[in-house]
C-alpha cells in the first residue's frame, strides 16, 4: 500500500482536467451584447486589480514569515522544509483563488446570455464555472500534498512519523493566505455592498444593481473577491488541513503509512464521486426554486453516497478490516449533509424561523434585529450537536475506548470524509456569486424581463446554496480544527517530554483554563475587528458615492457615467488596510499566549477558539442569512412589499447581517484553523521559551 | 480557631442591624405630595403583586425540586440535609430580594422629595435604600451559611471534609431562586420598557416617564423587580457560592477548618469595611456628575482598601503565615475594581468608545447596531484578561505550583475576596433604580424643574453605577463559577474513584471536548430564549398600549387616566410564562449531558458555560450600556439632539440594547453558577448512571 501514494497525483490530474474541461465549456459560450461585455469587463478588471494588489500585500507578509520560519529552521525549531512548504501552500491556495475568480468573472455575462436561451443553459454555465473553482481547489490541494509527500518519502527517505509531523506544519501557508483572502475579500465585498445600499437604495431611492450607482461595479467585484476567491481559499485550507492532520496522527495511532494512505485515497475517491455527481445537475425549463434546489442537492448527495460506498472497501483493504474507521468516515459525511440541512432550515424563507422573523418587521427595525440575533443564537444548537455527535461517534467507532490515539485518528478521518466531496460542494457554493453577478449584468444591460426572471431564479437559489455552503464551510473548519488540535497535542507531547516539562491538559490546570478564556476572547475581539473594519470601509464608500451624486452632473438621468473605478479603488484600499490588524492579531495572540502560558495554555486556547469560534460563526452566518431572506421575502410582495415600513425595517436588518454573514462569520472559519497551524509551527519555540 | 465560627452570626447581625438603621432613616423621610404618594403607591403595589406571584410560581418549582432531592437523599445520592438547605437558600435569597425591593419602592418618592431640599439629601436617601438591599443580602447570606455550619459541626458532629462537601450543595436553592428572579425580573422590566418606548416615545411622541403612557407604571415597577430584586438574588448567590466553594476545597487543600474560617472571617471583615465605607458617601450641593461618581467610588474603594488591610493579619494568624493566600485575596479585590473601571470605559459617554459609537448614528440605525455590537465584542478583552490574571495569580501565589489543591483554594479565596465588600458594592448598584424611579416620579408628579435636574443627575449617575455594577456581577459570577467548578472536580473525583470510573479531564478526551461544545451551545441558546421572551412579552405590551390609546377617550389630553394595572398585569403574566422555558432548560441540560457524557463531560460543560457565558454576558451588557449612553448623549443636545435622525437611530440601538443589558446578559450570570450548583447536587446520580 505504502508505495501507491502516487494516486494522489492521479486524483489531482482528474480534478484539474475536469476543471479545465468545464472552463472550456464556459469560455465557449458567448459573452452577449457589447453592453454586457463592457460591464463584465469592468467587473473582471476590478477583480483582477484587487487580487493583484491583495497578493502583493500578502507577498510582503509571506516574505516576513519566511524569514521568521527560516530563522526557526536554522535554529532547529522547525523542520527545514517548513519555509518552502509555507510558500507552496500559500502559492497553490492563491492560484486556486485566482483561477476560480478568473473563471467566475468570465462566466457572469455568459450565464446572463445563456439564460437568454433557457434556464437550464444558464444553470449549466453558472454551475460549470463553480465547478472550475471547486475542482481547482481540490486538484491543487491534492497536488501540493502528494508532491511534498513523495519528496519527503522517496528523496529524503523520512519515516512515516517524520513525514506526518513535518507535513502538518505545511498547512500554515494556506491558512495565512486564506486569512487575507477571507478577511480582505469579506471587507471589500461588504464595504461595497453596504455603501452601495446605504446611499443608492436608501438615500437616492434607485434599485439594486442600477448602473447609475457608482458603487455597483465594486459591489459585483466584491461578490467575486469575497465569495469566490475567499471561500475557495477557506476550503482549500480545510481540505489540506484535514488530510495533513490525519497524516500527523496516523503513526501515533499505530497505522503508519496505511492511515495516511487511507486519507489520501479517500480524497481521490471523493474527486471521482464529485465528478460523477456533477452530471446529475440539470433542470427543465419550467423548474421552480424547489426543483432547482433539488437538482443541486441530488448532485451533492449522489457524490456523498458514492464516496461513502467506495469508502467501505477502501477501509477494509487499507486498514485490515477495521470497519469502525469506515463508520467514522460516514459520520463525517453525514455531519456535512446534516449541517447543510439545518442551515437551510434556519435561514430559508420556506421555513418557520425566517417567516417568524419577517413578522417581526411589523414592529420596526429594533424587533427585527433582536429577532434575528435570537434566531442566530438559537440556530447554533443543531450544528453543535451534530459536530459533537460526529466527534463522539468517530472517536469511539474508530476504537477510542481501547486506544485513545486510534480514536483521535477517527476524528481526523471523519473530517477528511466530510471534505472528500469538496469538489462538488464547493461548486454549488461558488455558483452563487456567478448567478448573482449574472443577475446584476442582466439588470444593468437592460436585458429582457424574461432573462431577468431566469437570472433571479438562479440568483435566489444561489443565496440558499451560499447559506448552506457557509454552514458546510464552518462545520468542516471546526472538524478540521479539532483534527489539527489533536495532532498538535501529539506533536507537543513528545517535545514537552524532551524538554522535561509536564503536559497537563486537565481542565482545572489554570494555564489550560486561562487559555480557554483567551481563546474565547480572541474570537470575540477578532469579530469586533472585522466588523468595525467593514463599517469604516463602508463609511468611505458612502462619502464617495454621495460625492459623485453631487459632483457628476447628469448621473441620475443616465446621461453621465459614474466613476466606477474610484469606488473599486476605495474598496481595495480599505480592504487591504483593514485586513492587516485582524491578521496580525490572529498570528500574534497564540504565540504570545503560548510564551506566557506554555503548551498547555496553547491547547486551552485552541479549544476555546474552536468551540467559541464555531458557535459564533454559525450564529453570525445564520442571523445574516435569515435577515437577507427576510428582506427578499418582503421584496417578493409579502407583508407590504417593497417600500413599506416593514421593508425598511428588513433592509436595516439585512445591512447589519451583511458583515455578520459575509465578513465576520466566515473569517472565523479561518481563525480557528489558523491559530492551530500557527501553534503547530511555533510549537518547539513555545515549549523551549515559555515561562510556564 | 475552629470554635470561632460564631463570628459569622456576629457579621450577619452587624449587617442586618446596619440595614435596619438605614431603612429607618429612609422611612423617616416624607413621601412628598399626595400626587407623589399616589404614584409611589401604584409602583409599590405593582412590584409587590409581581413578586408575590413570582414567588408563588417559584414555590411550585421548589416543591418539585424538594421532592426530587428527597428521593435522591432517600437513595443516598445526596446528603439528607440537601432538601432542607435547598429550601433555606431559596428562602433567604427571596427574603433579601423582597426586603430590598420593599425599601426601594418606598424610597423612590422619598428620594424625589429629599431632592427638593438638596442634592446631598436625595443622594443619601437613595443610597441608604441601596444599602438596605446590599447589607440585607450579605447579612442573610452569612446567617444562612453560619447556622448550617454550626448545625452540621456541633449538632451532627461532622468533620471538616463532610461539612465542606455537603454545604457546597446548599448553593443550589439560592441559584434556582436567582434564576427566576433575574430571568423573570429581566423579562418584566424590558417588556415594559420596550413596550412603553415603542408606542409612547416612537409612535405617540410623548416623553419618557409621561403619566399618559399606560405602560409607565409597569416600566417603573420593572426597575424594581428586575434591577433591585433580580440583582440582589444574583449577588446573594455569588456571595454564598464563593464562600461555600472555599469550604469544599479547604480540606483537600490541607487546610481543614482553618481554610473555611478564613473565608468566613474575610466575609465578616468585609461587612465591617463596607459599613465604614458608606460613611464616606456624601456630596455638596453643586456636585456635578464626576463629583457624585467620585463620592460613590471613594466609599467603595475605602471599603476595599480596609478589607485588604484587614485580610493581611487575618491570613497571617489563621493560615499560619501563608501570605501567598493574602496575595490571592488581593488579586480578587483588585480584579473586582479593575473590571468595574473597564466597564465604565467601554460604556460611559465620557470615553472614546461610546463617543465613536455616537458618531455612527449619522449613517443610520444599521451602522449604530454594527458599531455597538463591535464595541461590545471588543470590550470582552479587558475583563477576560483580568479574570485570567486573577486566576493565575491566585493559583500560583497560593502555592499551586507545589500543591495543586492549595492553588485551587487560592482561586476560591480570590472570589471571596472580590465579594467580601459586597455590602457597599451592591448598595451603589441598587441605588440606581431608586434614583431612576425618583426621576420618573418627579416627572409624573410635575415637580419643580430644579428637583428634576437633581433627580436627573442622580439617575444619570445611577446608569453608570448600574453598568459597573453589572461588570462586577459578571466578574464575580465567573470567579465564583470557577471556584464551584474546582470544588465539583474535588467532589466528583472521590465519587468516580468509588464507582471505578476514570476521571480524565484532558481537553482531548472527547466527552470533555463535546462537553465544552455543549456548554457554549447552552449559553447561545439560553441567550436566544431570554431575548425572544422579551420580544414576545414586549409585543403584548405594544398591543395593549395601542389599544388603550385607541379606546380610552381623553387619555392624550390628560383628562382620563390610563389603565396602568392592565400593563403591570400583562408584564407579570408574560414574565412568569416566559421564565419557565429558560429555567427548565438550564436545569435539564447539565443533567442530561451528564447522563450521556459522564462527569468528565459535565466538567467540560461547566467550563464551556463559564468561559463562553462570561464573554457573552460582558458583550451583551457593554453593548447595551453603550447604546443606552449614546442615546442619552444625543438627548443631552449633541449631534442634533432629540428628534434628529441621529436620535432616532440611537433609540433603535437602545431598544436592541435593552434585552441585551438587562435580560440576557445578566441572566447569564445565573446560568454559569446554576449549572455548577445543579451539577454538584446531581454529581452522585451522574457518576452512578452515566453511560460514559
Amino acid at each position: 500500500m505504502e508505495n501507491m501514494f502516487w494516486i494522489g497525483i492521479v486524483g489531482a490530474f482528474i480534478a484539474l482536467c475536469f476543471a479545465f474541461v468545464q472552463s472550456r465549456k464556459v469560455m465557449s459560450c458567448s459573452e452577449g451584447t457589447p453592453e454586457m461585455q463592457k460591464i463584465a469587463k469592468a467587473i473582471r478588471e476590478g477583480a483582477n486589480a484587487y487580487l493583484k494588489r491583495q497578493y502583493t500585500a500578502v507577498f510582503k507578509f509571506f516574505i516576513i514569515m519566511v524569514i521568521v520560519l527560516a530563522i526557526l529552521a536554522f535554529t532547529g525549531l522547525v523542520s527545514k522544509f517548513v519555509p518552502f512548504a509555507f510558500l507552496t501552500g500559500g502559492f497553490y491556495s492563491a492560484l486556486a483563488g485566482f483561477i476560480g475568480m478568473k473563471i467566475a468573472t468570465s462566466a457572469n455575462s455568459r450565464t446572463a446570455n445563456a439564460a437568454n436561451e433557457s434556464l437550464n443553459k444558464g444553470l449549466r454555465v453558472a454551475f460549470s464555472s463553480g465547478a472550475v473553482m471547486g475542482f481547482t481547489v481540490v486538484g491543487l490541494g491534492l497536488f501540493d500534498i502528494t508532491v511534498w509527500f513523495l519528496l519527503l518519502k522517496y528523496v529524503f527517505h523520512a519515516d512515516a512519523n517524520t513525514v506526518g509531523t513535518t507535513m502538518v506544519m505545511f498547512g500554515m501557508g494556506a491558512s495565512a493566505l486564506a486569512l487575507f483572502a477571507r478577511v480582505g475579500g469579506g471587507i471589500f465585498t461588504k464595504a461595497a455592498d453596504v455603501g452601495a445600499d446605504l446611499v443608492g437604495k436608501v438615500e437616492a431611492g434607485i434599485p439594486e444593481d442600477d448602473h447609475r450607482n457608482p458603487a455597483v461595479i465594486a459591489d459585483n467585484v466584491g461578490d467575486n473577491v469575497g465569495d469566490v476567491a475567499g471561500m475557495g481559499a477557506d476550503l482549500y485550507e480545510s481540505y489540506v488541513g484535514a488530510i495533513l492532520a490525519t497524516f500527523a496522527i496516523s503513526t501515533a495511532a499505530g497505522y503508519g503509512w496505511s492511515g495516511m494512505f487511507l486519507s489520501l485515497a479517500l480524497a481521490v475517491v471523493g474527486v471521482i464521486a464529485s465528478v460523477i455527481g456533477t452530471f446529475f445537475i440539470r433542470t427543465g425549463e419550467n423548474a421552480d426554486q424547489k426543483a432547482l434546489l433539488k437538482t443541486l442537492r441530488t448532485g451533492t448527495y449522489i457524490a456523498a453516497a458514492l464516496a461513502a460506498v467506495a469508502a467501505a472497501p477502501l477501509t477494509y483493504f487499507i486498514m485490515d478490516g477495521k470497519m469502525g474507521i469506515f463508520v467514522a468516515i460516514l459520520s463525517g459525511l453525514a455531519a456535512g449533509c446534516a449541517i447543510g440541512y439545518f442551515t437551510e432550515y434556519f435561514t430559508s424563507e420556506t421555513y418557520k424561523p425566517t417567516l417568524d422573523l419577517a413578522e417581526a418587521t411589523s414592529t420596526g427595525p429594533a424587533t427585527v434585529v433582536i429577532g434575528g440575533i435570537s434566531l442566530g443564537l438559537q440556530s447554533t444548537s443543531a450544528p453543535i450537536l451534530i459536530i459533537g455527535a460526529a466527534v463522539l461517534v468517530s472517536f469511539f467507532a474508530a476504537g477510542g475506548a481501547a486506544s485513545f490515539n486510534q480514536g483521535l485518528y477517527g476524528i481526523g478521518i471523519a473530517a477528511v470524509g466530510m471534505l472528500s466531496t469538496l469538489g462538488i460542494t464547493l461548486a454549488t457554493d461558488a455558483y452563487g456569486p456567478v448567478a448573482d453577478n449574472a443577475g446584476g449584468i442582466a439588470q444593468m444591460a437592460g436585458l429582457d424581463e424574461k432573462v431577468r426572471e431566469r437570472t433571479d431564479a438562479l440568483d435566489s437559489l444561489g443565496n440558499t446554496t451560499a447559506a448552506t455552503g457557509k454552514g458546510f464551510a464552518i462545520g468542516s473548519a471546526a472538524l478540521t480544527a479539532l483534527a489539527l488540535l489533536v495532532s498538535y497535542v501529539d506533536i507537543v507531547s513528545t517535545k514537552m517530554a524532551e524538554a522535561g516539562k509536564a503536559l497537563d491538559l486537565s481542565l482545572v490546570n489554570p494555564p489550560v483554563l486561562v487559555g480557554i478564556f483567551i481563546g474565547a476572547m480572541l474570537v470575540f475581539v477578532f469579530s469586533a475587528f472585522t466588523m468595525s473594519s467593514v463599517q469604516r470601509a463602508a463609511q468611505s464608500i458612502v462619502v464617495e458615492v454621495r460625492r459623485q451624486f453631487r459632483e457628476i452632473a447628469g448621473i441620475m438621468e443616465g446621461k453621465a457615467d459614474p466613476d466606477y473605478a474610484a469606488c473599486v479603488d476605495l474598496c481595495t484600499k480599505g480592504a487591504l488596510k483593514e485586513m492587516v490588524m485582524p491578521a496580525v492579531f490572529a498570528v500574534i495572540v497564540p504565540i504570545v499566549a503560548g510564551l506566557v502560558l506554555g503548551a498547555n495554555g496553547v491547547i486551552g486556547l485552541l479549544t476555546g477558539v474552536t468551540v467559541t469560534g464555531f458557535a459564533m460563526a454559525v450564529f453570525m452566518s445564520n442571523s445574516g442569512g435569515a435577515w437577507d431572506n427576510t428582506k427578499k421575502y418582503i421584496e417578493s410582495g409579502h407583508l407590504g412589499g417593497k417600500g413599506s415600513e416593514e421593508h425598511k425595517a428588513a433592509v436595516i436588518g439585512d445591512t447589519i447581517g451583511d458583515p455578520f454573514k459575509d465578513t465576520s462569520g466566515p473569517s472565523l472559519n479561518i481563525l480557528i484553523k489558523l491559530v492551530s497551524t500557527v501553534s503547530i509551527v511555533f510549537a518547539a519555540l513555545i515549549v523551549k521559551f515559555s515561562i510556564m
